[in-house]
Order: C-alpha cells, then structure tokens, then sequence
C-alpha cells in the first residue's frame, strides 16, 4: 500500500530533487486557481467543504484528545466562525506521538516519502477550501490565500520532502569494509547505517502563514521519520487542522497509526506552546513568529533541535534607476500586499536625501517619496483590487501599532486610511502608513513595525543606506532587502554587504516580480545568518539534524582470503 | 598560486568525497610508520625535529600574539618538555581573525580546498615529528601516536574537507530561473548564490586526541571560509602548535593572510576557553571534553553554532559466543589500550549472573569474567608490549580516579598494577583496574570513570544487558558498544535498542578490529543522538551549519520573448 503512493509520485520526488540542485523555476503544484486546472466546480465545492466546517466540530478523532474543545478564531474579514477542536491532553499526545513513532520510523524511506507525497497531492486538490480557510483566518486576499496558502506550501513542503530524500541518501544503508591489516590478510566488515530520526518534532505555526510556514517543518519531520504535533497560531487553527485530517487519513490508508501526525490546538488565554515545547520527549521544535518567543524557546528548550523563522526589518534602497513609473508601481504592491503583513515585507525605503538618478536626470528626495505614495495611492484607488490586495489585518494589535507608529514620530506621506470591501463590510482593512523621517531617527525606523507601516528614510548617501540596511539586518535581522541601483558598483557593493549580513538581494525588481516574494526550488528564505531566524527554507542544515545516522558492524567472516593460505 | 594547490589534490579530494559516499575502506594518509613510505631517515628526523622543540619558544609570529609567553605541558612520559609559545591578546587575536576572513571568505572554494589539502599533506609529511609531538603530550604509545596521531588524523581532516566541498557543491553558484507569468510573457532572474561563513571558527581541543579530534574542526571551518582560532588544551599543545605553524605557512603562500588560522594556548591556572567562546565575533564552537564545560558552553556560547564531542558510558555486552579466547583478547586490548583513556574506551562490560554459552558450552560468570582478567594479564605480561599499548597516563587526576575508583567499592578482580617502561623509567604507567559488580550498583558504573577503570557487572540477562547498555548511553551518553552473540534475534534486538540511543553497535568483533577504533570516511564517529555529543565526525551536519547561503538576484532583461508582441 505504502509502497504504491511512492511508485505512484516517484518522478514527482525525482524532479524535485533535481529542482533543489539546479534551482530553475519549478513547481509541482498550479498556482492559477483556474477550474480548467482544478476542475470548473473545484472553487464551489472548496467554499461549500470551508462553510461546512463553521459553527461546528472538527473531530480528528485523535488518540491525545482530552476532554472538551477549544477554538476562537475570529475571521479578520468579520464573519462568523465558530469552530471548534478537540482540546489536547499534552501527556497523553507526546506519548501517542512516540508510540505512533515506532512504525513511523521504522517504514522504509520511500513509504514514508510515498505517504508524504500522497498527503502534498490530496492538500492540493482541497486547495480552494484551504483558501477560504487560510483566507478566513489569516485576513489574506483571496488569491493570496489559495496561491501562498495552497499550491506554494505545497511546493515548500514537496522541496522539504526533496531535501529530507536527498539527504539521507548521501550515507548508503549498507557497504562492506575490507582493510588489508597484513600481507595476506584482510578484515572485512559489513557496516549497516540505519536513520534515527530525533523522536517527535513540534512544529509551532504562526497567524499569517499557517501552511507556507510550517509544511517545510511538518514535511520534513515525517520524511526523516519523525512523529508531528502541530501547534497553530490560536488565530489560525483551522487550515492546519484540515491540514492534519488529510495527513491522518492517507496515514491510515498505508497501514500507519494516524497519530504519526496530531493538532494540539489551544486557545490566546490557555497557551500550551511552552509547555510542549520543554517536554523531553521533543526532539526537534519549528518556529515561526515573533522574535521574543523565539529566543525563550532557545533558552528553555534545550533539549530538542530548534529551527527558528522570526521578524526583521527589512529595507529597499534607491540608488538610481530608468523608470520611476515601474519602481514605484513595483513598490507599491510591495507595501500593500496583505496589508504588510509578510515577513517580507519592506520596512524601510532609503533614498539619500539629495535625491536620485532617474533615466539620467536627477530627481529629489521629495519627488522619489511622492512618486512611491501616489503609486500606493493609485493601487488602492480602485476599491475592488485595493480589497483583494490589502486583504484584512489579521488581529487588533497589529491594527492598533499603525496608530501608534503614527503618534510615534515622523512626518505622514500617507494616511493609513481603510478601504472599503465591498464583500465584507466589517472587516479590518487597513492601508499602508507611510512616514518620511532621517537616518537619525533610529528610535522610529531601526525596529520592527509589524503590518501596513513603512518609513522613507531620508540617508546622506546610498553607503549610508547599504550600510544601514545591512546594519540592521545582522542587529534586528531582516528576510528581505532590495535595491534599485543602475550602477554596477553600487550593485557590488550591496551584494557584498547585504550577504555579509545574511539577507538575500532583490535587484532592480519591477513587473510582476517582487523583493517579498520567495520561489520554492530557486530562493532560500531566511538565511539562518542573522536574528531573523537560525534556519533556512529549506537547504540541508534544515533537515541534517532532524536525524542521525547510527551504524551497527559486523565481520564478514566467510570472504577472508587469508584462508587458503590459514 | 592557490589554484596549484587545488590541481594537485584534486583527485585526492575527489577520491574522498566518493569514500563518504560509498563507506568502503578509504585512507589517503598510510598508518604504516614505515621507511619504505615515509622515507627511511623519517623516524630519525622527526625525531630531531621534535627534540628541537624542547627547552625553545615556538614562535608563531601571529598577529594576535601579545606580551610573553606560556607553556606548562609536561610529559606523562617524564622528559622535560619546556616549550612556550606565544601568550595570545585575545582582543586583538579575534580582531585580526575577523580581518584576515576577509580574503579568505572571498576566494574561490577551489583556492581554500586546495590550501587545506597542501596543509594535510605537509602534515603527512611531519607524521613523526607531530608523532613525538603527541606521545609526549598524551601520553600515547609511539605507534597509536603516529597513527591516531598523524595518518588517521589527517584522514578525519580529509574527510572532513570533503563534505565541506560535497556540501557546498549542492547548492549552484548560479542559476537562471524562467517563469511564465502570462500567455506569452515570462519573467527571467539570474540569480546567484553565496557560500557566506559564520565568521570565526574557535576549537577547543582535548588532552589525550589533540590532532584526531580538532582536525575535522579545523578543516571544516577552514574550507567553508572561516578563519580559525584553535584553543588546545594546556597539557597538549605542541601538535597543535605544529598544526598551526604548518597551517600558516601554506596561507601565506598560496597568498593568504596567516592569521587565517591563529593558536591560542594558556594554561591550566589562567584558562581562556570562556571568554574565547563568548566573543560575539565567534560564530563556531567545537568542542572536545567533559560534559560539564559542554554545558557551559551551551548555555552560555549562545551567539554561536556548537559541535561537541564529549564523553560517556561505553558497553560491551556478552551473550554468547564461539571462541573465548579469540573475544577476550580482542577486550583486553580494547580496555588496555592507551590506559584507558580513549572517548570510545569500554567501561562496563556486561554478563548474565548466570553466565553465557560458549562454543555451545555453558560458561559461568566468574570462568568468562577470569577470562578477560587473564587476557588483560597476558597482554601487559610482556613488559614491552605492555607498556607500548598502555602508553602513559595523561594526567594526575585520571591516574588518581583509579585509585578512587577500587575504594568505591565492588570486588577487585584484576589490581592496577603498574608495567615498566624501559625508555621512560618516569611514565605514569596505571594498567586497567577491573572490577565486579552486579546491576544494582548504579552508583559504581552508570557514571564514567575515564581512565584504566573497568567493571564486569552480573545482569539477569542479556535482555538486561541490553537495556542497561542501552539506557547508560541515552542517559549519560555512549560512543561505542559492542555485542557478542552467536544469536541473530539478540544480535537484531541490541542493534534496534542502541540505535534508538544513538550509540553504534560493534558486534562480534575478534582479532586486529576493536570497537574503540572508528574508520574515517566509513564509521561515524559519535552519533549526535545522545550526550555524549551533538555532533558527528562527519556527517552533513557537521558542516552545512558552518556556513549559510545568501544569494541576489537580478532581472535578465534581454530575453523576453514578449518583446516581439509588445
């Protein structure tokens, strides 16, 4: 059975290894959600499966269910929710994780990747009711949610699944040792390496990218045998619950106790995270979120491998450019898309403060800030699109920061004035602050201002901005950072910089291809080189440590050729 | 220059990355102290060369040297070593580390794979001078020097070095992705790829392995283009001392700033691994030693990435078994070698109460217990051989611990006498204490007793053998057991048992193979899965954390094939 699923997606798996290595474009997994792609009634079956989940029970009839349930979710777009989960018995999950675990890892590396393959094929066809899940939760736009929340965390789950395969193929599982310990006489030994996976890994999800986050860490797991209890984000339970009910059934059906995989869900004023975390049966813990739960787990954890994804404040730089139309166009979707609310996010633009080149002329600090705000303010200009990029702000405090990075200091280019969605009328739409201040003013721009807020930094010259950049990525970490800069030099220089600081370079960016956007296959997300986390999607340190390879040996007594001579 | 370097090695760096790949019997560096390899009047000038050393200041000429000198190791031999060398300025050693990274980093992985391969085969080529160089510090026998020493050591550096170059080769320097964002428009990014160092490596090395244990450190950080600060242990400086010299010589050649790889020695009373460690310019920390600094280190060296090596409780199980004789001489070398004082040494060999079969045979306890007393006696009954296997002892405390260890209690079944050393009148000579003990005795054998301390301890089983051996490593940590059945489901549950505990199994293991002895490129060294260290030599682990990949990425404008229909 197990093995079937793996005969059947084997050159999936194949061409996504070679994916990693050759870092083309790849995806397995259509990102247009088009019915001719996923069949025409797949968007009304999608909503219609994601409607029936409200107001009700979503029983994963797990064995570390406790008594009772738990969820309050709240839809950032204002509808009503109302689903519950069963409440967790952490005792009784950890140790039906580790029971589960035994014929988890004992299953060969291509059942384990057949299964996980099949649960990748089954998420993608349910990714319209993943979106409105994602969407729901997350206050993603629409497209945003089946694009980010379907078929691009499919593909990061597929490249981890690629990564945990190939790297556990670089050590064989047998090979004969034969050394010559004199004239005519050799030992043989017949060597065995067997994978151990760490035991049970948590993957700790967040509120705004509750799969594309942590399918790598879920995926990788289970690739490299280890069991996954999955906690998400109080405010996004429900695409990874869903997630999870997928993942449980296709475990089922290849002979495998579904408790392989299990949702801890809780509730903001019950949090079960540290509590989970510290246990010792947890091998291995996946984070994604803030910075300061981040660096608590890295203290109190001590017991399990830590792989973390936190915040940062990332920057563009503008240095010198052909077009401002098509940088300022390219920046403004940037800034608006999900109402800044992706760790990709630009924070910070930096222009020196005498003004840039533009197709050869010079243009002022004022007119290259004016022409970035006009930009926003045409993108969002029309309601429907304005709507369905802003998306909705995922929870108040968020919300509220704009307002207080408002009364905090610098001069408004931008009222963050909501925008209307026609939809849903109650949902918390916020469009992009946006503030000029000086490279002085470090107290406002060199910390990390979650959501629609962004500063124009006015610098004394593009070194200041690289440096500042860079700066602030190796001291508050940073996942992003992009330049416009028609000099090679200057393009060097940032390379250089930016590397050294661990934040991948977005150069000249313009049409349909933006710094806060990361390619499964081709783009390392999160270097693991500065404060913005310790791991990267994915490379091979993601997956390396969520196994160890432990040998047994034995002679080989009967190829001795010293007998003939004995 | 550099390039040279790489072209003159290339196939010996190709030969090792195939070794790690396939795990069959590799060795680049011949373990043979032979004057027919190493010249006939190698021995004598190595030995010269070494002798040379005594009574001198090793002047290394580092940028971070600061005013005078150190230098307190003394021979477990009893010769008179007074060497010194330079007394690091810390400030300034890390600072002119940081800077000569500059250069380093930015060479081509070919110019630093090559550096490292001359470095090894000069090292090669002074095999009996660092051979001296170790005995005199460890206390080794004169062949297990040279070869654990020199040869093996600088095949662990090897291997080390390929996967450093197996690893970074799994990730282009440069890619072209192409995506198709409309009908017939697609988008093209060049994108490339940057092997970006942590920074500065910092190795702790040990007293009684000072070369096998720190070169895969070493090399490691080296090849990924980290600058290296080696921190040996103040009773074993010299072949580190050596290393470091040799190291910095080819730097300089192939036109690299020495203080690439710099020697910071102190000694015992004014120790300066903490405030090394906790630099925040250090972004590696490997370490070889006792658990509790390993500790230290990891809560408080948080800035950097830690690889540790340290130590653990070792079994060796008996069932059952052919030849007597054939098994008890294979552990009486096993418990005799080098007093004892191997990481991978035996401490606990465990025997049901009511004996084993032997030959098909019962065997009582006390006959198979005499067994291994006689054999440890026959072997160190030849005073030459003898004192050749049993070296000398390190240092006071371990020399002492034996002492401690017989009062503790448990019958005495073997005293640790002395053997005369003919050449060395002076040596720290303790020959291994064996004692007997039953189960229920946690307080004599679940902890380690580093040195010539041995316990038989009476089980109810094998069944019992296993799960102690087995919860001994999970709990304090393992890095060798060993397994004599003549039973396949016995042989299948202790390879299970100490799988699951991160602790390799030998099984069955006669003649000239022991299980305190690990194969480069074919036996990992330390699992990583329990505390006897996080780490592994080598594995992909064990390097892909030494660097990160930041890339850039850029837009390719010339090819857009909408041109055409714009």
């Amino acid at each position: 059975m197990s093995d079937a699923f793996f005969d059947a997606h084997r050159s999936v798996l194949e061409q996504a290894v070679a994916a990693i290595r050759h870092r083309t474009y790849h995806s397995a997994y259509p990102e247009v959600p088009s019915g001719k792609v996923y069949g025409e009634d797949a968007r009304a079956e999608g909503q219609k499966a994601f409607e029936a989940r409200l107001g009700a029970t979503l029983d994963l009839k797990q064995g570390g269910d406790g008594d009772g349930t738990v969820g309050r979710e709240r839809s950032p777009y204002g509808i009503e929710l109302n689903v519950s989960y069963p409440k967790p018995d952490l005792e009784r999950m950890v140790a039906r994780a580790g029971e589960a675990a035994a014929g988890w890892r004992s299953a060969s590396r291509e059942a384990r990747a057949g299964v996980c393959l099949e649960i990748l094929r089954r998420l993608n066809r349910r990714s319209f009711e993943l979106a409105f899940a994602v969407m729901h939760t997350t206050g993603q736009g629409f497209m945003m949610a089946f694009q980010a929340g379907g078929p691009h965390a499919q593909d990061r789950g597929l490249e981890a699944v690629a990564y945990a395969w190939d790297e556990m193929g670089r050590t064989p599982e047998r090979a004969t040792w034969t050394k010559r310990v004199g004239r005519d006489e050799t030992v043989t030994l017949e060597k065995t390496y067997r994978i151990v996976p760490r035991g049970i890994g948590l993957v700790i999800a967040c509120s705004t990218f509750p799969t594309w986050n942590s399918y790598p860490a879920i995926f990788a797991d289970l690739a490299t045998g280890n069991a996954c209890i999955v906690k998400p984000h109080p405010g996004a339970i429900l695409p990874l619950a869903i997630t999870v009910e997928i993942a449980r059934e296709v475990l089922a059906e290849a002979g495998f106790d579904p408790d392989v995989i299990q949702l801890a869900a809780d509730e903001p004023d019950a949090p079960i995270a540290r509590d989970l975390a510290t246990r010792p049966q947890i091998g291995i813990v996946d984070y994604t979120g803030g910075n300061e739960f981040g660096r608590w787990l890295g203290e109190h954890a001590r017991q399990a491998v830590l792989f973390t994804e936190q915040a940062g404040v990332n920057s563009i730089i503008l240095d010198s450019l052909d077009d401002m139309r098509a940088v300022s166009g390219n920046l403004a979707f940037t800034l608006s898309l999900y109402s800044g609310q992706m760790c990709t996010t630009t924070q910070n633009v930096f222009i020196p403060k005498d003004g840039i080149t533009v197709g050869g002329e010079r243009m002022s600090f004022d007119d290259a800030a004016g022409a970035i705000v006009k930009a926003v303010d045409w993108l969002l200009g029309d309601p429907k699109r304005g709507a369905e990029i802003l998306g909705a702000v995922q929870n108040e405090a968020t919300a509220a920061r704009v307002e207080e990075a408002k009364a905090a200091g610098g001069e408004v280019l931008r009222e963050p004035a909501p925008v209307e969605n026609e939809h849903f009328p109650n949902a918390r739409v916020v469009s992009p602050l946006i503030l000029r201040t000086d490279a002085s003013r470090r107290d406002l721009y060199a910390r990390e201002c979650f959501g629609p807020i962004a500063y124009v930094v006015a610098t004394e010259s593009t070194d200041q901005s690289i440096e500042l950049a860079a700066g602030l990525a190796r001291e508050q970490g940073a996942i992003t950072c992009g330049l416009y800069s028609t000099d090679p030099d200057v393009i060097a220089k940032a390379e250089e910089a930016t590397a050294l600081a661990g934040v991948p370079l977005s150069v000249n960016l313009t049409g349909g291809i933006y710094v806060n956007q990361a390619a499964a296959f081709s783009d390392f997300h999160v270097s693991g080189g500065n404060p913005a986390g310790n791991a990267t999607l994915c490379d091979g340190a993601y997956v390396s440590g969520r196994f160890r390879v432990v040998q047994s040996r034995i002679p080989v007594p009967a190829t001795e050729p010293a007998a003939a001579g004995a």
